[in-house]
């Protein structure tokens, strides 16, 4: 079963994710792309957070023909020390993991946290924000309206 | 006089700009952060274009009190020949020119071109694909409804 997940419902989690996340504090963001982009940057509106930077995540590598997750892009933080991931759903746990413990290796001076529309129970990672529980497999505007 | 861009005209626009950009066959896309980054990512969807990256531009430099635009963020295109550069509007187009003219000078093996949602004719820069000529001030749903 797929269940559409609408620009208005989209709205309305969205409103309520940027309240979340407001405690933390964010000075940059972080989006997972491409999933994480467009939640990414109306978060970044509400809460007016210029440094938005993305990196890019591939799940499979084909040519090996295994399972690993190959992260694309360099991030720059400057003097921001709090910073906020956001992708749109944390459903295996993977991306997020990876990208999760990548990122505070990298730069061990910042707190990173993290923030998504949709949790999956069975995912092996939980953001530290998230809306929704997910059962099924969610169509995302972005992904069925184009 | 501002004018309010909603996520329905947005959808409608978007798909066309899709369609005007399919004939270049891009393979690599990349935002201009923050007001290219929905763009690009419902682009991206639907021209299923896996690798966007991000660009961010800040206009004003306030410590030293002059206009100027400074970029942040790298690209890495790989193999990836074509390039399709997004915004949200060619306005002053100072944004567009400045990201177009450092790509083509970074990368002078790889063909770019730029679309937007909407362009002012007073533009310095005029994007390849556009949708709308834009005489207000817009207002995107992202900026407004969050």
């Amino acid at each position: 079963m797929k269940q559409y997940y609408s620009y208005e419902a989209f709205r309305v989690d969205t409103k309520k994710l940027i309240d979340q996340s407001k405690a933390f504090k964010p000075e940059s963001i972080v989006a997972i792309a491409r999933g994480g982009l467009t939640l990414a940057h109306c978060m970044a509106e509400g809460l007016d957070i210029r440094d938005l930077q993305s990196i890019r995540t591939e799940l499979y590598d084909k040519e090996r023909q295994r399972e690993e997750i190959t992260l694309y892009g360099t991030c720059v933080f400057e003097n921001n020390r709090r910073v906020l991931i956001v992708d749109d759903i944390a459903d295996s746990g993977k991306t997020l993991q990876t990208v999760v413990s990548y990122l505070k290796k990298a730069f061990p001076n910042v707190e990173f946290m993290s923030a998504t529309l949709f949790y999956k129970k069975t995912s092996l990672y939980e953001p530290d924000f998230w809306i929704n529980e997910a059962s099924e497999w969610i169509e995302f505007f972005w992904e069925k309206d184009f």
